[in-house]
């Protein structure tokens, strides 16, 4: 009886398409209501525009398009100026799930899984039935096809092709669909994601044509930020099971070379460290390594010594662009940053900036407002569920002179900033949301909101003590006529001369706490500075031991 | 300059295998920190066997076993009684990602996407490289799998098969696997989720053999919860891309019986209603329906009344299981529980339980503690993005006599469980620790909610009452001697007699208005079904319009 089941179940087994997948999870992708699919449609555009330009190097011009054309229905377009997408890769780049150029090149890129743009052409099929229009160029003959999704067999289902000529030589991307979504300009909204968009991407020109009207979020800075490089994976974090297949597939012939060639930071003088460690020969083949071997070079890799990885595979917002941002963004009275050195996590490099808005216009009994981004991308949805928020509330805040019920967001004046920039991000789901906490990332998060928290520390408790400095002087000054006064009768000498004398007295005075204060201020700078190196070194060190654990 | 860019980036298009994907997105399965990876390699083989062991109509059996056997490393070992797997599908149906049995029917089942028991084994050969062994039979020999995955095609590559006698005709399936892990026993941990499974499975037998050594989750009922049943999609809330790929790959020969068989609830006279709406005739073949046409049907499905999908397709805990498993986990004073009737997202129907523990042992002053269920299986992550959390946050509970500062959860000795029954949980990830906010789900948790708080309230109230009357009982008992003691001297009758007098006359009293607030009670509770009874009605109703916009 047993059998007959096993054997219908095994009748029913069969393989899923992972476009079939998604369809049925289509909020894995972010299209789970109405209003949030309306966003996550233009974000994937637009993040494959701004990927496409940095890549050709071009100074991005993003035109988004959007009009109620229904009951709950948009026409979306979004057209852009990058290098275009070759006609026989067309299909295939917007029509196959998991298809893309990206996924395995380790550099920092908004998009990077082959899964965005086909998520948004299923939604709108889904939803309005109706093909999704690419105009597409590479400055030759412009096409323009009409396509769907084969969901069963994940495969492009082109329904049109045309071509035209292309007197102006017009190069980029321009995509068109009508998919059922809601609009609304309360956060979260595709306006605030533009917005913050354009903060994080400065260089990036971007017209709204929206259903109120249009909006021009106009370029801010005409250089583009230099182009990351691509780099080897790290050695500390790589699982055992990826070493294993690169062992298996290196092209080279030798241990020596392997390591020297596959990874990055790794000299010949760390290669015989890490084989001395692992006793395993230098000559021998990659292939010939046994498992054991290959364990045991797993853990010398975690304990030899190494640079962290390059800074030139990421592109960091830096300092000035976040307090820029932050300025721009919240009239804040106080604005700090701060850019922590890169490390790695499971081998990857990632790098945390943060950003820190204090007093002026931000409510002052609130919790803390947090602007999330990951690679220059906004995150704003499942903000309780990722690193960053965890990191936030772990920090004590209390410290730094704000509220805060243990574990829970602070409360005051503040606003925070946060980017993680890496080439790999760990999101918590295809919808690309929210960076999944692993412990490495957590740490790294919390000791850059630390060095921030020390700077905004200063600048409140330095705000206190002019307060009341201003209060002591307003003491004296409301008693000095009459002490002048009164002296001025016991020792017959003139009162405006002794008025002025003391006025003079308690100015001095008071220069003087100034200064003082100044420079313990610097002196305190300065150690933070030096604190930050120190934390730097160290956690390059650490992340080896947390590697090995998480 | 551009084209060659283009060129360049076409030529480094490629797909990516699913299993590739997972590999460098291991936590997008639950495998992003040690402690986590350990809770979900047990989750997803527990809820293989569950559904396998329901599936043959079996009464679970399930042994997990967990050593240590070195630093960060487990051996994790679960044996079912179930009816095992084909031989010649056990490497797919644990070496292949999307492969499975469950994902196209529409049954609620614990595990439905092929990706569970796949991410483990893919967990395992990434942490410690070791390759998984697979004992399985289904009543006649036993074969034993060693099986890895081949990550760059997804395909199960199988290093030893081995078979053994049967004689005493064992039938089930037993997986071995080693993997890098951390054991805790503060939640969240492998104890919780086992203990909480055995709540919501209570005919099951588990035990766990763990680090610190044996525990056994007795059976709690002897019989099987009936079989849940298959069915067809409820035409509210199907998706126009969907509908169409029905309407290509249907066998019906006319839209009459397209509607009446790939349909539930719809019979010959809601048929013809639609199509009236839609303007289609019956006769037609559904692969001759126009885009227009297909457009109008669907528009005309949601318009219609319907019946709500039937209820045997889900297997709820029920109220009475609820009500014992929250006595069983928390000292608590009172309980209630509800099961609201099924009604339907996307298309899918589905069902809200909830129960509310209150008082007793549990702490007065904390946020109420939240117990997750999807499909039996409990939830131990992510509850701040949890569709459940955000209907708990929703609710107005300080109407029901709790504390709660808006947006936020209820505060007081109170715990909450929910379990969400459907033939597809949205969850907001592959590791199905939290189901996506769908506005009909949050909708129904909360009405649920709703209801289980009002009987809450009443209680409460009572409880208020009941301690009051005690004051004022005491306050007349303590001046019953005197006043007797007066009247006695006044009237020269006997004291005793008059004190008697005294106390059967308080004794009435207070009688009198615990019977009048008993019948106000029952009142109160007669209504509240009633109210169940229409806002059920006007669910079912609503779900059409919300469906629509969703």
């Amino acid at each position: 009886m047993e059998e007959t089941i096993a054997e219908k179940m095994a009748k029913d087994m069969r393989e899923v398409s992972v476009a079939e997948f998604f369809e049925k999870n289509r909020h894995l992708l972010g299209y789970e209501n109405p209003t949030k699919s309306l966003i996550t449609v233009v974000k994937e555009a637009v993040e494959n525009s701004l990927d496409a330009t940095n890549e050709a190097n071009i100074l991005p011009e993003i035109y988004v398009s959007m009009k109620q054309v229904g009951m709950d229905r948009f026409k979306v377009i979004v057209e852009d100026n990058g290098p275009g997408v070759v006609e026989a890769k067309v299909p295939y780049a917007f029509g196959k799930f998991l298809y893309g150029s990206k996924f395995h090149r380790l550099r920092q890129s908004r998009g990077v899984q082959g899964l965005g743009i086909h998520g948004a052409i299923l939604y709108s099929q889904l939803t309005t039935g109706k093909p999704i229009k690419i105009t597409s160029s590479v400055g030759k003959d412009i096409s323009i096809f009409e396509l769907m999704i084969d969901v069963a067999r994940n495969e492009p289902h082109v329904i049109s092709v045309k071509k035209e000529k292309n007197p102006n030589k017009w190069h980029g991307v321009k995509i068109e669909m009508e998919i059922e979504g809601r609009y609304t300009e309360k956060s979260p909204s595709v306006l605030e994601y533009l917005k913050q968009t354009a903060i994080a991407n400065p260089y990036a020109n971007i017209i709204f044509d929206g259903p109120n009207g249009k909006i021009e979020f106009k370029r801010a800075i005409e250089q583009i930020p230099a182009q990351p490089k691509e780099i080897k994976p790290h050695p500390y974090g790589v699982e055992l099971g990826i070493l294993r297949r690169m062992l298996k597939d290196t092209k080279s012939k030798n241990m020596l070379s392997f390591l020297t060639t596959e990874f990055c930071r790794v000299g010949r003088n760390s290669a015989e460290q890490i084989y001395k460690l692992a006793k395993i020969e230098l000559k021998k083949k990659p292939q010939e390594i046994t498992p054991e071997e290959s364990e045991r070079l797993h853990k010398a890799m975690q304990m030899v010594k190494l640079m962290a990885p390059p800074t030139n595979c990421l592109s960091p917002l830096t300092e000035k662009l976040i307090e820029e941002g932050l300025k721009k963004e919240i009239e804040a009275e106080y604005v700090v940053a701060v850019t922590r050195p890169p490390t790695v996590y499971r081998g990857y490099p990632f790098q945390v900036e943060c950003g820190l808005a204090y007093g002026g216009k931000i409510p002052e009994n609130e919790t803390a407002k947090i602007l999330r981004f990951a690679n220059k991308v906004p995150l704003l949805y499942h903000q309780g569920d990722c690193a960053i928020t965890e990191a936030v509330a772990e920090v004590d805040w209390r410290r730094y002179g704000l509220q805060q019920s243990s574990g829970s967001l602070p409360v005051g004046p503040l606003a925070i900033l946060v980017h993680f920039a890496s080439v790999w991000v760990p999101f918590t789901s295809e919808g690309k949301q929210a960076i999944a906490n692993y412990p490495e990332i957590v740490k790294e998060i919390k000791l850059a909101l630390q060095d921030a928290g020390r700077e905004l520390a200063s600048y409140i408790r330095q705000k206190r003590k002019a307060r009341e400095r201003l209060l002591r002087k307003q003491i004296f000054e409301r008693y000095i006529p009459e002490v002048a006064r009164a002296v001025s009768k016991l020792t017959n000498k003139d009162y405006k001369t002794i008025l002025k004398k003391l006025e003079d007295m308690i100015k001095k005075k008071v220069d003087l706490i100034v200064e003082e204060e100044k420079e313990a201020q610097e002196e305190k700078t300065e150690e933070k500075v030096k604190k930050v190196k120190q934390i730097t070194l160290k956690e390059v060190g650490k992340v080896e031991g947390s590697e090995k654990k998480a």
